[in-house]
């Protein structure tokens, strides 16, 4: 059984090295794969979106998150396990949630209490290392999810609100979920949004994005557009996104941060 | 026998997390050496010069490469098998070849079309994920190369074109082919070049970068010019670089990205 | 026994992935733990602090650390062994001696000059690979400290000069350390400097960052604070640190460099 670990340390600094380090000494054979620690600081439903998009990907181990701007603070760690029997690790701030519930729905909520499994010295400002890389590696090591701490009840787990689009005939309102290092924008939409509006590959439409608008074209794969055409495509993980064929949407748009409101219309 | 991976999909995303969990459902034994995906976005060429010049220090193994511009495109997924045994598999865009062709040559070709070794639903713009790493993983896994796909002529491959050098005793005229982290510029020259010029360590040389000129010197190491000398030396692929001592080249010549024009000619 | 591996190599080139590479021809077994590579170019005295920090969280191994301004000069490459068993490979600048003081003290240090255990052909540039990497996997693989090279005395090793604070009980004088990707800085200060000048968490401090000041509130954690207020604190590996709650402190003190003075006196 193998961790995956997922962040918002980035690699600059020593943060996930040392977490490796952490659990290497608590469960020497343990493998460790790294989703990506590139989520934007304290981006918790960015990470909880990336890790809900990537572990039907992954094989099942202990999924260990650590996107925590609530650290020294009174928040919660949990483990969760999920139907399909993989085990979560990480803060209780909706950060797992959303993969937990995709992958079999979370079947036992744990919080994280048990000394025994953290480190000696628990920091006030890095529990990645102190609490939530211990409590993986011992999962990981054969220590049951009962022995981390009291069960509690899933329903008192905090969640995300995710913005929801507003989709009509006539226009969908969405917004951006998260960026991409290409500068390709996804939003919160599905390709069954679109249908709604009648929009397939082929239709053009009208975009506005920060009171700013644009003509684009909705297309399969960024190959079936001219370069520099924006387009409207449904992304690897089966979600809408905005790019601009051999370019960078985000570059172009320059407000193109998570949150940002974008209408889409049938262009005239 | 490992998987060795290189791309340009750079490590904020989760593409590359992504990739290495879906190599490990197929084959969880593999083990993942990344040569690097720092790869600038969609430099196919750039990608092929990094895998010629590190893959001689590697173990032998199956070597991924994905820069893929043309994803989604009816370019070809490609698997090839060199004379001294590697394998390679990435798309038919150039990237592979150089590699390739300096590691025993290309002994045999395949296109990748036999959909049991893809994932099950293929995206349009994630080929790495859904064709190129799961192809890696069942090659390690002991999949012969003839059973990807159809046998394909080496000749028909895709070949990228690598700006030659004019070199002449009097002048060279070399290209950018790419500049590194600390902002040294690597050029489309070897010491052999330099040496029709007469230039060796210690050498004075006029440079042209982008209509300037600057005076700089031949040396063999950083440590033998003085702080902010711009010195012309082998670098570590034994390939001809600029680089400023203690300093950055790309940062002084501003205009120091792969292409450029670099005109080398004895200082008076 | 596992390699560690710290550089200011970056992610953006193949130097980490070529090392990798180098040791895993020698040592096929081996297992690598990467620390960090975004030690700040050259950045010698932040690489030793940050493998100070690390290494006791770290399993015990042949810790490789490569940030090596003078490579190609006559510096010499060494291997260490400390009293509580761990080895060390890197350039004789300092950057191994303070994490080997902390564990255990030098027990013995050796001049790398053995070519056996180097690559054929060392470069004038790439230390890193030709000569340290290949040491660190025979190292691993079992070959003696004592055959790498002559014996040398371990006060002959080159040091660095860490800047010491100056405090006194109305003011004190710092430096910053580092910064790291959150934007905290780290200050050469533990806890005890503070309380010499009576500051604990809650105290109101007067910041003095490049002739600007500022007010701040000692805290124990982030979440102590208000969003947007400065804070000093304890960091995970008990230095010194200022941050701004929810914000960057480096994006607010632009002139946040590693050897920026800092001055802290109560606040009126």
């Amino acid at each position: 059984m193998l961790v995956t670990f997922l962040s918002d340390f980035g690699l600059e600094d020593d943060f996930v090295g040392t977490c490796h380090g952490v659990m290497k000494v608590i469960a020497p054979d343990v493998e460790i794969l790294d989703i990506t620690h590139g989520i934007q600081r304290h981006g918790v439903l960015q990470g909880a979106i990336v890790l809900a998009n990537t572990l039907p990907y992954l094989p099942k181990g202990v999924h260990l998150g650590v996107v925590d701007p609530g650290v020294g603070s009174d928040r919660r760690g949990i483990a969760l396990r999920s139907g399909d029997g993989r085990m979560f690790v990480g803060p209780d701030n909706g950060l797992l949630i959303p993969a937990a519930e995709k992958l079999g729905g979370i079947e036992a909520a744990h919080e994280i209490t048990n000394e025994k499994y953290l480190l000696d010295h628990v920091s006030a400002t890095f529990h990645g290392r102190d609490v939530f890389s211990p409590v993986a590696a011992h999962l990981v090591d054969g220590v049951a999810l009962e022995d981390v701490g009291p069960r509690i009840e899933p329903e008192s787990l905090v969640r995300l609100e995710v913005p929801k689009p507003d989709v009509s005939h006539r226009r969908i309102r969405a917004s951006v979920l998260y960026v991409d290092r290409f500068g390709n924008m996804q939003l919160n939409l599905t390709r069954k949004d679109l249908e709604a509006l009648e929009v397939v590959p082929g239709t053009q439409v009208e975009l506005e994005i920060a009171s700013e608008r644009y003509y684009a074209v909705a297309a399969r794969a960024f190959a079936d557009a001219r370069d520099g055409e924006i387009i409207l495509y449904e992304d690897a993980y089966e979600n809408i996104a905005i790019a601009i064929s051999g370019g960078s949407a985000a570059d172009t748009f320059f407000s193109a941060q998570p949150g940002v409101d974008v209408r889409i219309r049938l262009a005239d």
